[in-house]
């Protein structure tokens, strides 16, 4: 039987990995790494550097792909992210084929934590149900930006006994959020605490977290939010890109 | 200047622990133990456990003091729930003017990650913010039990694109949660999951997670929930405490 490891290493900064992260990586034979071009070299690197940092005894190799991108534009982000889904698995399924032999042990390295607006495991869980490919896998959780985020400006992430909502900035942007008084935003590409009313909403913006080139700011709505577009429009152009999240609390 | 380290210590399994967290432990003097009674003797002794595990380059010491109990029964649980900060925020006040000495550091051990529905933060923050005490305090995401339950039911917390929202029993049993298809719920002492409308949602159960004693049900809500009731009764019965929680997911 061939084995898969779902590693969650964190969010920028290599301290964040677990011992149990540790220990997973010490067992995998085969790292997959995912291609997404350029703009992600930054991650496939950091990706090599905890490997490298952590593995002190086990051989391992990694097997690289070209992650297929989603289709952008028209077509709508749930079918786009559906078809994207389905090209995955299919370079998934040949990655566990050929580089994988029975008894190796295969590992993804998940930025943030698989849980979390990360497709692996409902990828797996897709190949199994599928019937074409066997294997047994675990998945090992990691601190999330969102847990960076919290940490970072030393603030609760709900209000005493209330809810925390966790969402896209394209659902903020369409509306399509609940009244909770903790909203968390992630895979925000359009800048959309804009779309938020009331100026006294407090926001803990955060970017690169965890990392060297951490930005942090804080403060009500009507007066940070302009500074927020400004420091990440220029971030995003000196960096060539840009990962965020912000925490937007009601008065 | 004092510091203060929270330091988030994951949920139940040691190895969840992140090397930030090392390295924090490992600049600990005095450790502030906070006792909660014979039910969670276990939860003090697990804390007793990770220092020995992990720190071994600095002494240290323990500080114990009684922790504030909430007042239960006919207050509403906001109000009693401020009644507890203020009490430990005295309890904390006291800990750090007599326990540590100028240019000592203090640590707080949190079970999960600090930032989610956890007090020490806001508590630190109050005091901070009535100038009694001066320190500097720093906070140490940790793997939370809503990461351990993801994890060990190999599934995502988000289905694609959409929200989820975290939250507390009490309120899925007031019917004060948004109609999100990802509900996860913790803090739930009255098996609220008999609340949901629907048999045919998703639940995802867990006890005791990542520890030697975790229970794992999953299934439809009209199939498992009478099971998941039982064996979380005996559990408790067994064990003298529980800690569960849960994701619901709509049809």
């Amino acid at each position: 039987m061939k084995r898969l490891l779902v590693i969650g290493i964190g969010a920028g900064n290599p301290d964040y990995i677990t011992m149990q992260a540790v220990k997973a990586l010490n067992r995998v034979d085969v790292f997959f790494l995912m291609d997404k071009g350029q703009s992600k070299d930054k991650l496939i690197d950091l990706r090599r550097d905890i490997c490298e940092r952590y593995i002190t005894d086990h051989p391992y190799r990694f097997a690289e792909a070209h992650s297929p991108e989603r289709e952008r534009g028209e077509v709508d982000y749930t079918t786009s992210v559906d078809d994207l889904n389905r090209a995955k698995q299919q370079t998934f399924e040949r990655l566990i084929d050929d580089e994988l032999a029975d008894g190796q042990c295969g590992g993804f390295l998940v930025w943030g934590d698989p849980a979390l607006y990360d497709s692996t495991v409902r990828i797996l869980q897709a190949i199994l149900a599928d019937g074409h490919c066997q294997f047994e896998f675990e998945v090992i959780p990691g601190i999330t930006s969102v847990q960076a985020l919290a940490a970072q400006h030393k603030v609760p992430l709900n209000t005493i006994g209330r809810s925390i909502e966790i969402t896209t900035g394209r659902r903020l942007a369409a509306g399509q959020v609940s009244d909770t008084d903790s909203l968390v935003v992630m895979l925000d590409a359009e800048d959309s605490y804009h779309h938020v009313a009331d100026p006294e909403t407090e926001i803990y913006w955060g970017a690169y977290l965890g990392t060297p080139d951490e930005i942090l700011i804080s403060g009500k709505l009507g007066e940070v939010a302009d500074e927020i577009e400004r420091v990440r429009k220029a971030a995003r152009l000196a960096h060539g890109w840009i990962m965020d999240t912000y925490l937007l609390r009601k008065p």
